[in-house]
């Protein structure tokens, strides 16, 4: 087999986990025999465009620094949120992005990502295509912490983050519940279009069966008149409320809960920037009880908080990057590392390779099913199906009694 | 020696290290021979006057509970807020406390919690030196993540406040490092009128030598002008900066830099409700640079993370619960349990008792020696000061992929 080289990239917002993908995919593209030089792209295509790259094989031959990249929260290699024309129209980004492909002379392209970094890899795919360009295998590597891809089973990185979340929102549960004063606590958790996030509050419960009284997710339309009947029932039983939201809550005519407190700010991909609905409720809650009411935003801690990794969606991770220089070598292009579980009573899961065109801008979000009735708590299904990726606690090398983080310098 | 029985109680805010205090009490006291019943008042002297109070002797016979316990966030007894009265005026709440005491047949009550739960032990002490009662031992037992307490060298709880905050703090840094777009991110973090906490943001420049831009303590008269100069400054070398803020900020007139955002809420000691500096300042520097600017608090979860403790503060905090149960049964009152380090290289600490009076209703902030000239860090000095206290990592008992939590039912 002839040698080429391979070049890796992260983009979007970053996690926990994304390095732990990234260390695999050194790992194992350091190893292989069809893979030369490994370079990074620093920032992304962004970066690429401005020949911002970095020789992997020299920087990672010590496999010390590749664990404590597993370790190390964020994009080692920095990201960016850069959206590509339709490769069919306007393509003078994709002549430059091809002109350095064949500079460095790159046989596998790898970008670690969630849906708009699948976005790139279908239009690289696509303008390939229809360019005759063959020698180039295009590789989507899934990481986000939304778990919103289609086809996957679930996404690297969405483990970690449930697992903070729900340690965390039973730590503020036992917080809430030291005084007797009827108070209600919002718990904020990302999550634009899908619950998955907010979901994993109610794992809480499973730490001596006291977890959070209501989860308000995405995917149900959003009403204050049953949230305040929610709350007057639950401060008859007992005076400590807390209720997790998703910050992508919108009543049934599609306006954002927490749309009150923005300023209408949208980013690259055309999202809307929000923040502000655990603040938006709060007022609300407390102009109709009267009482106290607080809201916690985890904000971007539940995103990089790797001082408490789920051990089972860091060996998935690290799976996950192995798996994609694998499916490269084995020719494969334009598609994407997905996971299934198997079947039987024990968790465990197979990788296997899906067409991004299937997957690029969809998005997954919590089935129905999952839902109770009244659409304010999670089924035990959904309960049953987020367990397993957070168990396991990932063993972490600390200095100083602060966990230790690579930095590329 | 007379067996007598003791009653514990906690108070003031919920800490990670609160219940590990509790629980090296109770094992000292059920071990104790001059100790009959230890019992538990739920919810602080407010609980133990509607005679709402446990057992914790039969309740804590197996010491695996204890060892779970000491793992567990949050007041486990349940707290209150509630002060007492004047002794030498209105004495109708002595009376009835009194009247309790002597219906259990307390010989030594122990209250553990902040400054203000030191003056519920002064106006005890006080009342009954008052009235000639001298059968009653009263034992000031610290804990707050403020560090604010005089006489001691540091408070139980704190080390594994800043040991969180110092991790996430880091996390956010490397969170923040992937964009290159100019950001700016403030870290909002806990403490009225001492910078303790937030000067624990610092340590998380001992992460590979990245930390926060600047560090915002309540000790200096804050300045925006003096913000935007330092900003700007940073913005010139780096597009990430993040600072730390305490939510006490005060300008020169004394007015809070979160008061913007507030409504004026004083809590039963008169201390003004604060949140909101960051919020306020995000705009602030958001008019001014145009550029993104972002604020996380930390809130509630820093006091509460239990899921992260230092070893080190866990075992003082263990050391101090048996050692309050020492000093009551040396006959000690209206002292409080405190701390020195010991001299030399190695960090060592003794314990001894200091009168409570001196204690109570006093803050002890951050020297102005452990800030630098232009009052935006903290010194090496400082650093030192702080690094023995976070280190060590407490291992933990989980279970379904969670830590678990000793719960009263």
């Amino acid at each position: 087999m002839k040698r080429k080289n391979a070049i890796v990239g992260q983009s979007g917002g970053p996690t926990a986990a994304i390095n732990a993908t990234l260390a695999g995919l050194i790992r194992a593209a350091l190893a292989a025999d069809g893979i030369d030089l490994l370079y990074g792209m620093q920032h992304g295509i962004e970066g690429l465009l401005e020949g911002n790259t970095v020789v992997l094989n020299t920087l990672f031959s010590d496999s010390e620094k590749i664990n404590l990249l597993a370790q190390t929260p964020a994009a080692a290699l920095g990201s960016c949120r850069r959206k590509l024309p339709d490769p069919h129209g306007e393509t003078c980004v994709f002549e430059q992005l091809f002109a350095i492909f064949e500079e460095y002379e790159i046989g596998y392209f790898f970008y670690i990502g969630g849906n708009d970094s699948m976005d790139t890899i279908q239009k690289l795919s696509e303008y390939a295509e229809a360019h005759d360009i063959h020698d180039i295998c295009f590789i989507g590597v899934p990481k986000t912490i939304d778990n919103d891809l289609v086809m996957t089973d679930h996404t690297p990185g969405y483990g970690s983050s449930a697992k903070y979340i729900a340690t965390s929102v039973a730590e503020i549960v036992r917080d809430c519940a030291v005084y007797t004063v009827p108070a209600v606590t919002i718990v904020e958790i990302m999550g634009r279009d899908a619950g998955w996030l907010t979901a994993s509050a109610a794992l809480a419960g499973r730490i001596c069966g006291q977890g959070v009284d209501y989860i308000y997710l995405p995917e149900a339309d959003f009403s204050d008149a049953r949230l305040f009947e929610d709350i007057e029932k639950a401060l008859a039983v007992h005076p400590n409320v807390v209720i997790a939201v998703s910050e992508g809550l919108r009543y049934a005519d599609g306006i954002y809960v927490g749309e009150a407190g923005q300023n209408g700010v949208f980013d690259a991909f055309g999202h809307r920037y929000l923040s502000g609905v655990g603040k938006v409720l709060e007022q609300k809650i407390r102009d109709r009880f009267g009482c106290k009411v607080r809201s916690v935003e985890i904000n971007i801690l539940q995103r990089c908080a790797a001082h408490l990794l789920s051990a089972t969606d860091i060996h998935e991770s690290l799976q996950t990057g192995a798996n994609a220089v694998c499916a490269a070598l084995s020719g494969e292009s334009g598609v994407m590392i997905c996971m299934r579980r198997k079947s039987g009573a024990l968790y465990q899961t197979e990788f296997f390779c899906a067409p991004v065109r299937q997957i690029a801008n969809k998005i997954r979000k919590v089935p129905a099913e999952y839902q109770n009735k009244q659409k304010n708590q999670v089924t035990e299904d959904c309960m049953d199906y987020m367990l397993p990726l957070i168990q396991g606690e990932f063993p972490l090398c600390w200095k100083n009694g602060l966990p230790v983080h690579f930095v590329l310098k």
